[in-house]
């Protein structure tokens, strides 16, 4: 497959914000012609399915701006410059939901959009939560409101596409499979 | 929680690409403050799961630039304008694969980065699959290598991160979950 390969000819900064940058790449394609390719810069995502002792799911309901619309996910936040995934799993759990917990476990990884982004998304689950006291505050831009929901009720919000985001979408076929416990 | 929406309050126009734009929009905040948010506007796009007659599932190998890396998909490509998912997964399948079908199932649908992008991804599966005589050729700027993988086979691409997108890593679990037949 290095024939495939598509080599840099000259990088175009576009924007350079506090989520995301955009650059333009000119590249050299494998038959020797040349294109451009739009493509946007993230830190990375980590995420966490949070189960409580009922096996209930810790869902956040918060509005999503580029969607223009409400959305129920799981706990997500942006990594940090070079945090490791569970260090930021464990601070937006904290923050989003008041718990924390002692065992993490990796569910999964995925590039959200290759064609156009650098975005991993990592998922982890618990099913050990523990009442923080006082826990960390949200960012001062972000506002979310709690759901503890049974997974035969989050799979009815992916009907009625309340639940519709990938990490959240594969967390539920995810407990589906593998059972909450 | 319609407390929770933000309200635009200017759109400043970053920039206009062939695949992707960008804007910036200063929002007020549900508590009266004003933030900025970046937004990446994206066409939609649509994947195809397709199962051969021998239960093998067809992936297609590809350079993404904004990776830097190979990795192996299933089909998919990008809405044109106006169009029918269903239509677009048709065309997708028969210029990467060579096949067709007359019978596409819908599988889900979700945003990839709700967060910063209007992205939606939309899945549908197909195992009854016909070879194309002359099939549509693929974009000339786009390169693919086939792969014919048995869902074992597919599991091992993804602990070696050769299979490691939203969209594949869900379809692989799916099938994991419901069969392929």
């Amino acid at each position: 497959m290095a024939q495939f390969k598509e080599t840099t000819v000259q990088t175009k900064p576009i924007y350079d914000g506090k989520v995301i940058s955009l650059q333009v790449d000119d590249v050299t394609l494998p038959n020797g012609k040349t294109s451009k390719r739009e493509i946007v810069k993230h830190p990375g995502a980590v995420s966490v399915i949070p189960i409580t002792e009922n096996n209930k799911i810790i869902f956040v309901k918060q509005y999503r701006k580029p969607l223009e619309k409400t959305l129920v996910e799981i706990p997500a936040g942006k990594l940090e410059m070079g945090e490791k995934p569970e260090v930021t799993a464990l601070r937006e759990l904290e923050e989003e939901t008041g718990y924390t917990t002692e065992s993490l476990t990796y569910v999964t990884s995925f590039y959200t959009s290759p064609g156009f982004a650098d975005e991993i998304m990592y998922i982890y689950k618990t099913n050990t939560l523990k009442k923080v006291e006082q826990p960390k505050p949200l960012d001062e831009d972000e506002f979310v409101e709690l759901m503890e929901l049974t997974l035969e009720e989050a799979e009815q919000l992916i009907v009625e596409q309340e639940i519709h985001d990938a990490k959240t979408i594969y967390a539920i076929l995810y407990l589906k499979y593998k059972g909450l416990r």
